[in-house]
């Protein structure tokens, strides 16, 4: 083995990572990448060449620009406080311009191919691959007259799927939040991993899980101009109604019959769930609740329901959700589980809502399960602990009304 | 609709994207960003947002770097030649750092997750999705006792598979280049797009194909500390043959057993292939050579193996490749096809090696093909040719040893 080249074609990522001071190279970061590395209590260092900048910072989303020192190599470092456990988006500010830490795996948030880092929550294993039977996770393209493109789903398909060729499974259609896309329960959620072992250990029921693209764009729709236009206005407010309602036209005319045709679904109501993350969580209210006769499994993990369609008021059940609340004996007769799902270290704009949503359907007599994520905030560490709470719950209902 | 909150984080990706002056955002953008866009020459508009930088370039891999131009409005912009059709990787230099452009969605290649620009190729459809039947693309993950790791591939399935149920397939087994992952082939080769459209039309045979992750390191393995070591030097040559060596075993030792296993291939030599580009075609080259009792189709695209394995001295056929080239008319009956293209503008370094083996071949009279892309070097567009010359080509042999 002679050549330069090759050595330098293998060992472009091939630089070495190694532990220092109990510090440890995030799972998150690219193959050999030595930065950001983390501890025990889950602090992280952080390492970004920029020998030239004025200012580095780390900006993790919602908190205080953490300002990183330049070192002599032309390195500039920081060590966090400790970060808590689960997956923390950041980006790195040069000199006040945003971009994503070549050391870290890119993840889609904030609408952009983002920096993540993991770290691990101690004595949890439930989002971590073990060893147990593995279930498949599939790309799929579908052209959607809807949108008059081909669109791109992630589908999760239980173990066993490719063996037990008779056997249909119900579906959780499951969405990411706002920024986010398709691929983010897979990458920062781990939903495979975390159906994986609930089906291993026997605790939910076999289902395949689809992924569906949250943004769409009516075929021969031109988008408005929105120069200007302060977020609320009604121009907005407009724009987003027809992406909201070509969403829901795409999922239920175009995803549902493909996936219903393509893999062993059983395809009715009974055996078809949706559940979102916060934006996710409102197209799931707005989906569901205007397709009654496709899902009767609801939730909304940090969901945006409660503000979106509600604003600050109260839900009227006579008149919300097109009516559906009205009756509550026919509602849980009709909706098997309604289910809410909130971080205790939420902002206020974000609990508020949901828990004001949960005190409506509890003054209004819906049943729904309310589960509150001990000290996580608007996070993928809240929505993996939704997934564990929600997904042993789905299915269960319609053994016994099969029974009965 | 009331809350801001909502619409900032449903717009957060959703900014609007016009065309203007002939300029279309690229394919490969993020959903919405206008920036970077193409005109039909194939030039493309770049736009970098770093108010306070005193410099900022872009950096097309390989080529002279572009000096952007700073506006009034703190936005830096360039307008490139034409870049020529197909996929090209580019990062932006802020100061002199390098850093991936958020507006375009990110392609794991030179160690980092990497921005890239997709050009149209007039007239070419081969490799973008056609309305025609659609094999799946799958995540895998299996558990190397090689590397005594989680190990993620992706896996290619053609039309059919799910309801054909009895039809076993052959399987090609297709590598990344140096510095990209296991999605290289997906993402920027587009390889399930070539293989439906190929199948469409009968001209290949439909076939699984594996993308396996090209690095490993042997379980308990410590990584040497190369600090100060050259490129070329023994510690580094010594770190590369395990690698290497380590990736062999984890694909004969783990991942073929896997993927035999888990899907319905034919499991045997006569229905498995190999091909890789560049470093994936070194690494081909070594994986098939020792396993010819397993492979019997063998490509290199771009490939490594002649600089690799014979440095800058023509081939010895008695002794090259543990002397399975020294019985031209054994090697034609164990080895069906082996197959070796290059780009006609790709860098010297890389063409000779190439041509050099392909040389050698003919002296020794070894039947085999070689492939020249015309007016395209060391990149995907090449590959995608690659792909879809060499995969028509395969699994053809063994329906006629059969009949015989």
């Amino acid at each position: 083995m002679k050549s330069n080249v090759i050595a330098v074609m293998l060992f472009s990522s091939f630089c070495y990572a190694e532990s220092s001071g109990g510090f440890e190279p995030a799972s998150s970061n690219v193959w050999g990448a030595a930065y950001p590395r983390v501890d025990a209590s889950g602090k992280a260092e952080f390492r970004i060449k920029a020998a030239e900048a004025a200012k580095v910072q780390l900006n993790f989303w919602g908190n205080a620009k953490i300002d990183m020192v330049k070192q002599p190599d032309g390195f500039w470092t920081a060590t966090t406080a400790p970060l808590g456990p689960g997956f923390h988006y950041y980006t790195v500010l040069i000199d006040g311009a945003e971009f994503s830490d070549p050391g870290s795996h890119s993840f889609f948030g904030g609408g952009k191919d983002a920096s993540g880092i993991e770290i691990p929550e101690p004595g949890s294993t439930y989002y971590l691959p073990q060893n147990v039977p593995h279930g498949d996770v599939r790309e799929i393209w579908y052209l959607s007259k809807v949108t008059g493109t081909w669109r791109h789903a992630l589908v999760y398909l239980p173990p066993g799927y490719d063996t037990q060729t008779k056997t249909r499974y119900p579906a959780l259609y499951l969405q990411h939040g706002g920024g986010e896309d398709e691929t983010g329960w897979i990458k920062q959620g781990h939903a495979n991993f975390i159906l994986d072992n609930l089906i291993a250990s026997g605790t939910s029921k076999p289902m395949i899980i689809v992924m569906a693209y949250g943004y769409a764009r009516r075929a021969g729709q031109v988008d408005p101009d929105l120069t200007g236009k302060a977020f609320g206005s009604p121009e907005m407010m407009k724009a987003m109604q027809e992406m909201s309602s070509t969403f829901e036209d795409d999922v239920t005319q175009a995803l549902i019959p493909f996936v219903d045709s393509h893999f062993r679904t059983i395809a009715d109501r009974d055996h078809r769930a949706m559940a979102g993350l916060s934006m996710g969580g409102m197209q799931t209210f707005q989906v569901t609740f205007n397709h009654l006769d496709l899902f009767s499994y609801i939730a909304g993990f940090s969901g945006a329901a409660g503000q979106l369609m509600l604003g600050n008021r109260s839900l009227d059940p006579k008149t919300d959700f097109q009516g559906a609340l009205a009756d509550p004996a026919a509602f849980e007769k009709r909706v098997h589980l309604l289910w809410l799902g909130v971080g205790t270290e939420e902002p206020a704009r974000m609990k508020d809502g949901i828990k004001r949503l949960h005190a409506s359907l509890d003054d209004a007599h819906i049943k729904h399960v309310f589960y509150e994520s001990p000290g996580t905030s608007h996070e993928w560490q809240t929505w993996r602990r939704d997934l564990k709470d929600f997904a042993p719950r789905l299915f269960r209902q319609m053994g016994r009304r099969r029974r009965s």
